[in-house]
């Protein structure tokens, strides 16, 4: 059967759609049209066109084989007409056309369509504030910004830079500012750490310190006011201070592109994301959408989410082609992984954060490890903390994240943690996980199930631990708790310079001498027990409970971890 | 309650149990004896111990934080008696006493217990051939060889070695021997390939290129019948030739201990393991049991199975700890999880070979494809060959196998498949998996979903795939196929070489004209469509269908694969 399809957007789920479709049906007329001039772009990859890693544009909208993916392309290559620099205006659902405007030349006409797919993408959100729109802010919208930005750096005219906004395209362009161009940057986060809702607050932590040590100057709970031209670049005023910039990159999150729907009378979320099916079918049945401008479903949460992700439109392309061939494909939804590179690590998190499950009332607990990524001997070994999230009810894992040298290290335990969030693993579930096993790629025990044998033991109330930000700031003002002790288990050399800064609060008994000295141990004060992964400390909390003692805690993740976030003030080995 | 548990077996899983239950359990009396002198090692290290990577062996016998794991550590640091060199002579379950020697003082006694854990390990095998017990051949049962192994090298003694046996281990050893030493060494399979069973043919192919480049040589589908002892060193005869070495290892799969869970009325299995149900309690239920010498489940296949991982004893010793404080775990089952490095690459699998998947009577069927691990533009990025065996009635995914360079990316995606294959996930699942995505770490349909697409596109009949020997074995000799033609896709600089070699038969009309020239396609014999991963041939198949051209077959993961397996004569770019 000969039917027309009309795309509107070429990005990503658009032209996968059109694809996919026409090689399901070879007989489909498929057009695709898009208001911008390039199309079929890998947008995640901006930041590393912009560092120089990538060098030339083209390659983000290029094919594995290095052919450009531009009109011609999809004519010659896929058969699909492809009309760029042409934007849909409004869409007649009864008569099943689309009036269309040639930006070129002006030009209306309407498209007519059997089934019509909307692929509008998302907008960046420009902040309401005075200045947003001088020339030298930027949004990262699409490639043009992107060349702009490359342009005005490679010029040299930039040589202070302030990102406004900590999440991932933020930061990744901070990286790529800061790393290859070696610009001043600085990013301004109005929420109290980076990548908020994504990971938790010691995950952010650890990644701040890591910025800080590259040279980006990280601040949080501050907010933007205004941006104001100067005689030389900009000056960006916060409720704190005055920074100056002489480009400004605003990455403030995206919000659906949907107007076009929504005036078509298609139904349109709260969050303003397109509603669909799980067949991607819109309140009209002859309309799918797909992609960034879609709300779909959290698998984890149970609630309606906007997942603007690369991947997922995708994935969601493959499913709408399926439809309209004739396969019931269906997307289920999203469980929101997450990965990015900063400099010489790896950050990441699948599923929901502790944060966010609590504040969408799951009775969720969080567990923290700081374990070796490979056998402990292997010479590439590093340590790898990680957080599980769970829900305490049911057990189910609502969440991993982690963090750790730059390398597909993360990347795979996220990997086995996604699908198995997917599929409402429990903390069990993921104790039995069987990874391949090898040493110099893992451990006996991986990381993982490591850490869903502490979540277990947490679960039974074997395990009871303190949360790092709290002994964080006990440390940073012991007077805020008043009668904490630490029990050091580490190795003498490691404890000695904090018994001497702490003083009575800091006992120092190395981890083999604990069963043999239970009679030192106190039991009328909260005791912290500390070692470097929080191992150790859970087992000296058993022998301690044993033996009646059971004022302890565990600092879960231990100095690992603790090293791993920027303390300053404090004795060093 | 004050509990005496007896624990026979003090390497893996019997430290394991050890430790978890006197945390769960501080009251618990336990004695683990083991007849060797070292305990408590890593011996899936042994290969990096013998290369050097690992410098001391005491490192494989250490914790993480430095700690080496002797009887004295036990005891202080676990609180766990450990009796070495002390070996089980016989089980007296109804008294519930075991006969131990010591094997210094030759003492006899008789230990009792409330609870028996077996955790006796695997014996490696000895070929019943004519010297296979000469001093110059070697077993990796256990650190003593390593040691003694590593001796001989560091001596100077050993130029040439012969390791008999193509499975992990073997390579794993072959390559400690070429790798950091620069012996010359020679792997003697007796199955037609290397890892038979674990992978498929392809693969094991892949495999032997990259062994054989580093100047290993390899020689499969032959016998070793005898060694010899010479004046100088040793004589390996096989069916096919003689060879000289200094040092022989034979590697050729181990054998469950159970002999003393035998004698003692245990129920043993056919394949030598002792049986145990799920909470790991043996035919007695005093006594449990746990790693190598045990016979488990297999998820996938569903049948019983020997699983010898060092991860798997430590998750079972963890299981049998449980069930003795009142826990009531269980231990599911394997899908037999695996990963190698071998020099500069990474293999591994998750679940079944297409071959084993048959041999058990699936209606199986496989696909393999050639992608990328990370964006396309992204200056690290590296092909990974992924196979995926899949239930052709169930859809159900049995088995993915990689091969990629070294590094984790093999493992992230085997981590995925072996969460989602314990599960009994199907091919769409695989489809719908959403992994963390950036362009630094994976691409947008990461390879693992591309694969699984590919497969449900094999599945629904819309892909025709040649099998990559088939078509290897036509290339090698075009005879042996009469009407096979290929339809080469690729650059006409990567195509012209072949079409020059073959002649008529290699038909080359680049990827993006193909739409095009559709009449210069042939309808009346084989058709092989060739390109780099496989992706866009299936394309073309999809394009040649619609014009009714229907004798098409797609060559899956294309050239990526065939310049990975070795060809030497035909003609190279």
């Amino acid at each position: 059967m000969t039917e027309k399809i009309l795309i509107i957007g070429g990005v990503a789920a658009g032209p996968k759609t059109a694809c996919r479709l026409k090689r399901l049906n070879p007989e489909a007329e498929i057009t695709i049209i898009d208001q911008d001039s390039l199309i079929s772009y890998g947008g995640c990859g901006i930041p590393y066109y912009v560092s120089g890693d990538v060098p030339d544009e083209k390659e983000l909208r290029s094919t594995s084989f290095h052919a450009v993916r531009d009109p011609l392309f999809f004519e010659n290559a896929k058969g699909v007409v492809v009309r760029s620099r042409t934007r849909a205006e409004a869409i007649d659902r009864k008569n099943k056309r689309v009036s269309v405007t040639n930006l070129d030349t002006g030009q209306t006409e309407d498209l007519s369509y059997d089934k019509l797919v909307l692929c509008t993408g998302a907008m960046p959100n420009r902040a309401p504030i005075p200045g947003a729109d001088l020339p030298g802010v930027f949004l990262i919208s699409d490639l043009h910004q992107a060349i702009a930005i490359k342009d005005l750096i490679a010029k040299g005219k930039v040589g202070r830079t302030v990102v406004i906004g900590g999440g991932p395209i933020g930061i990744e362009m901070a990286e790529s500012f800061g790393d290859l161009w070696g610009l001043e940057t600085t990013i301004i986060e109005w929420m109290p750490q980076l990548l908020p809702r994504i990971i938790d607050p010691i995950f952010a932590r650890m990644l701040t310190h890591h910025l800080t040590s590259h040279g980006i100057t990280i601040c949080t709970d501050e907010k933007v006011q205004s941006i104001q031209q100067e005689a030389n670049g900009y000056r960006v005023v916060t409720d704190k201070q005055e920074l100056g910039a002489d480009l400004i990159v605003m990455a403030v999150g995206v919000r659906p592109r949907s107007d076009l729907a929504r005036d078509a009378g298609l139904l349109v979320g709260p969050m303003g994301g397109i509603v669909v099916n799980s067949r991607l079918q819109t309140s009209d049945p002859n309309i799918y959408a797909a992609g960034d401008c879609i709300e779909t479903n959290h698998l984890v949460s149970g609630k309606r989410a906007q997942a603007p992700f690369g991947s997922l439109a995708n994935r969601q392309g493959r499913v709408v082609a399926d439809n309209l061939a004739g396969i019931p494909s269906r997307f289920p939804g999203v469980v929101n992984s997450f990965i990015m590179k900063a400099f010489d690590i790896a950050i990441g998190a699948t599923g929901m954060s502790l944060e966010s499950a609590l504040a969408d009332g799951f009775d969720a607990g969080q567990v923290i490890t700081a374990q070796s990524d490979r056998a402990h001997f292997f010479p590439t070994q590093a340590i790898i903390p990680l957080a599980m999230v769970f829900d305490k009810r049911t057990r189910k894992v609502l969440g991993v994240q982690g963090f750790g040298p730059m390398g597909d290290s993360i990347l795979a335990r996220l990997n086995a943690a996604a699908a198995l969030i997917a599929t409402g693993g429990t903390v069990e579930d993921f104790s039995d996980l069987e990874l391949p096993y090898a040493p110099p790629f893992t451990t006996a025990l991986d990381a993982l199930n490591a850490t869903a044998n502490v979540a277990e033991n947490a679960l039974a109330g074997r395990l009871r631990a303190v949360a790092m930000e709290d002994f964080l700031a006990w440390m940073e003002n012991p007077a805020l708790h008043p009668d904490w002790r630490a029990l050091d288990i580490r190795h003498p050399n490691e404890a000695k310079p904090f018994a001497e800064a702490f003083g009575e609060r800091w006992l120092a008994i190395p981890y083999v001498e604990v069963r043999g000295r239970l009679a030192e141990v106190p039991d009328d004060q909260t005791l912290i027990i500390i070692c470097d992964a929080g191992t150790r400390s859970y087992e000296i909390q058993c022998l301690l409970d044993g033996a009646g003692k059971r004022s302890t805690l565990v600092l879960g993740g231990g100095f690992n971890l603790v090293r791993r976030i920027s303390v300053g003030w404090w004795p060093t080995k």
